[in-house]
């Protein structure tokens, strides 16, 4: 058998997948749903044909949109996590004793079923007790909330389709609202590499910088997104990534990492010269 | 037409780019040589299939092969260059006024005619007269040089088919001699992330460290080699690529770059941790 499963990453680049089963396949309320066995990158779970995890590089995505906030801030407490249904960021952020509360709010039920079948990898944390789910949109759960959070994480598919919604101003200025005044809000900012990503990128990084006295973004190498160059935006009420990571104090929590280390976090904040043109010219 | 050429990443992970026109095709006495017009990345060359450069992305490969060096020590005059047929890496070090002499050793006398037709983005500066081009293997090249350069750049195909010998102890003993007491080799070290290439880039990193006092790793995202994560070496016998940075210098040049600047010439310094275990165990 010669399966493979290809994603275009432009209308003009693709990549592909050795497949050596499609385990499961169904269309929910809001997507269709897919998890292939590769060969190279174990199980991959696909929404409408986009690569959201898989078993081999999802621990550099969930390494650096979870510890990159928790360093800058270890006294955060109460977090909210939007989409995130492989459960991959929860289960990060479970790793600390100093959280309290994680809400994770995701549209899609049947994403969290499947992931918690199929990806137990990433899923497995979601019964911690501290943990609770709430299945519906992520825009009008945060529209709800005020001064609640120590931190929101806005870990969203891509910004069309079900995830659309969440790369709005009113969205971010929602997320503001929700925040405490130490609030931090991390969002996956997609790549700059390809045209219509460098757009969402730029779209979103604008609109949270409208809201947030601190706005700065992070790159990570992820092989199985687009490009393999990957954004994330650190906005925050108070605390700078940079200037208030406190090295020693993260070390200390003695917390094993495959790709996140401080000096890193550091480093991930000096982006490339095009990159910098993007932001600047954000619109 | 809908055509496409696709590259192996991995056994198991394939790139594909959508074609326009396939430029040219030969064999040559060591290789097999093609330049293909791509939608998505312009031009591209490929050897035996590999894709060695593209017009979208050869900058980031370029500023990072010679910027990082060129900032460390910034007296560099006498460069030599290892493979780098397509001219990317002479077009950046011609920038620099200080550099006086600039030996290229390339085995393949064709891959440099068909870049300088096909290719002039890169190839374009090879008629400075600071140049001079030697088409011979660069092996023997290195083997008959002593205390003759400042910096040596080795800019060669991967660790199988004519650039092997490349990723060998016995050529990096030659280039540690070859250079001076100030000299600095710098050396395309491969991807971290997928088996094969992890081993390639293993196998240079423990031969280099044989030879020299300092021999540290930089990374840089480069979207058209396999998993996007590229790394290269920077090793040398009294300069450290960090702490003897002197960013106002090399600032005070007003080189216009696209990718480098230097913080982020620190930050590529900064590795994941995993691919510091790899360093670690490399054998």
């Amino acid at each position: 058998m010669n399966l493979w499963f290809t994603e275009d990453h432009s209308p003009y680049a693709r990549f592909s997948f050795r497949v050596e089963e499609h385990l499961y396949t169904a269309t929910s309320e809001f997507q269709k749903i897919d998890v292939f066995q590769t060969t190279e990158f174990g199980r991959i779970l696909t929404l409408d044909g986009y690569v959201m995890v898989t078993e081999k590089d999802e621990f550099i995505y969930h390494d650096m949109i979870v510890h990159v906030p928790m360093a800058t801030n270890p006294s955060i407490q109460k977090v909210l996590v939007i989409g995130a249904g492989d459960g991959g960021t929860v289960r990060e952020l479970t790793r600390y004793p100093s959280i309290k509360k994680i809400d994770m709010v995701e549209i899609d039920e049947q994403v969290v079923k499947v992931c918690q079948e199929f990806l137990p990898q990433t899923a497995a944390q979601l019964t911690d007790p501290r943990v609770t789910l709430y299945f519906e949109d992520g825009l009008k759960f945060v529209r709800q909330q005020e001064n609640a959070y120590d931190l929101i994480i806005v870990d969203s598919t891509d910004p069309f389709g079900p995830g659309e919604g969440l790369f709005t101003k009113e969205f971010y200025g929602n997320c503001y609202k929700a925040l405490n005044e130490q609030g931090i809000l991390v969002n996956q900012h997609e790549s700059p590499f390809y045209a219509e990503d460098a757009r969402g990128m730029q779209r979103a990084h604008k609109s949270i910088m409208g809201f947030f006295p601190v706005s700065k973004v992070y790159q990570a190498h992820i092989p199985t997104y687009p490009s393999g160059h990957w954004l994330f935006g650190l906005a925050s009420k108070k605390y700078d990534p940079i200037e208030d990571l406190d090295s020693d104090a993260w070390n200390a929590l003695g917390l094993q990492t495959k790709y996140y280390n401080t000096k890193l976090h550091v480093g991930s904040f000096a982006l490339p010269n095009y990159v910098k043109e993007l932001l600047i010219h954000a619109k």
